[in-house]
């Protein structure tokens, strides 16, 4: 076995997902923005760092979204883009970015047809403001866009408009080495694998091993997840964790992720 | 109607929620905690301000830690307090305080009477180290307790674990005022309702309204959410918001929450 370490990329391509509402924070809606982004943008190798629920207050916004833009290679949000009084992230965005909030010229000449028989209200009309130098996020489902603001993509809270969005999104990014992941199962327990498991991961320094108990019908039991971007130190190391199981008596079983 | 805004309590009660786990921020695993805590801790009349998801990652979880802590009544975390290598939540959390990480006498008394008949390995003796001054969260699944450090919470990332460990946790909090809620749907579109919901909103200063689009099987629709800590005022405002669906022609209903 080599005992080179997988290098990690020096130049790791990373992502903030910043989930806007009060309606999650109540707990009255349950996120499912976060796994699904995530989920996605890990296929194209760029790695969620972190995940902020915020409300629908203006420094809150402010405040997430320039910490966000500068540690990270992109931010995600998702949320408060409507016409009603408590949709206030592009405002935020643009106090964010110290630009001006006003008329995203494209934008309104989008909504204006779309509502040409119907009154383009005031609140419509919202959904067409935007920061200054927005540029346009298509949305197939309802017409009003998302915008991204340099490395800042800005989306709908509603599940169904935030993922046709995300198509979008995704083929405007540059993605990075495709971390690539394994997961073993059993019924030991983590007491039981500390040890061995700590001597397979300081075999494969490039590789990250977790470790995730579950409780089902059953009883407990357990998964080694094992990522990284080579997949022949994958499949060695695979191979150990499965090993580790045998030696406890336990038979593994490789989970389809 | 009366004219006199409810005021928001001065002392507001506040929260924040820490998700710890890189399988979460992978997009693996489904967030299950914060809407199960936010609404747990919102009868309390504690209001969850913001939640993150952060990495297994030592320098996240001082900084998210030492953030909240210093910014909200109460921090809860969930995950990271197992026997294996990636579980750091323990040792971040004694970093963040300053103190050092070190077992916990009565941890450590629980886990040797445990695995008494068992090997109390390495691991194992992992789960009884804390920081110094931790004072003990009650697990009744699997023995191995979470921590309190002054307003920090500590819990398991296993959801059956972790709601067993909140019930201990909600019993040593102080709430607030309770914020009661009420919801109002129709199928009445965002747009229709801007002008006259911020009205609404502004009639009612001491409450928060919030209007929710969704898409679901049968088409787009609208949830009105009203949220304050006065009956009186909230069913005046119900009364307004039913009225304003009515006079765009739609049949409001009042949601179950």
């Amino acid at each position: 076995m080599s005992e080179d370490p997988v290098q990690k990329p020096e130049n790791a391509v990373t992502a903030a997902i910043l989930v806007i509402g009060d309606e999650v924070l109540s707990g009255r809606t349950q996120d499912v923005h976060v796994s699904h982004m995530a989920t996605e943008l890990g296929k194209m190798g760029i790695a969620v760092k972190e995940a902020r629920i915020i409300a629908d207050d203006r420094d809150a916004i402010v405040d997430a979204v320039n910490h966000c833009r500068a540690s990270y290679t992109y931010v995600l949000t998702t949320g408060g883009i409507g016409p009603t009084h408590d949709d206030i992230t592009s405002e935020a965005i643009a106090a964010a970015f110290d630009v001006p909030y006003e008329f995203q010229p494209q934008a309104k000449a989008l909504l204006e047809d779309y509502y040409k028989d119907q009154d383009f209200n005031e609140g419509r009309q919202r959904m067409a403001k935007m920061p200054r130098g927005a540029e346009l996020i298509d949305n197939p489902v309802s017409v009003a866009p998302g915008f991204q603001m340099d490395n800042v993509f800005v989306m709908a809270g509603v599940p169904s408009i935030a993922r046709a969005m995300l198509q979008s999104v995704l083929a405007r990014l540059d993605g990075g080495a495709v971390l690539l992941s394994r997961s073993v199962s059993s019924r030991a327990t983590e007491g039981q694998i500390a040890a061995p498991l700590r001597a397979i991961q300081d075999k494969f320094p490039g590789l990250m091993l977790g470790s995730y108990p579950y409780y089902r019908n059953k009883g407990f039991g357990l998964s080694v997840v094992i990522r990284g971007t080579d997949v022949a130190q994958l499949d060695l190391a695979v191979a150990e964790v499965e090993a580790m199981f045998r030696a406890l008596g336990q038979e593994p079983e490789r989970d389809e992720i």
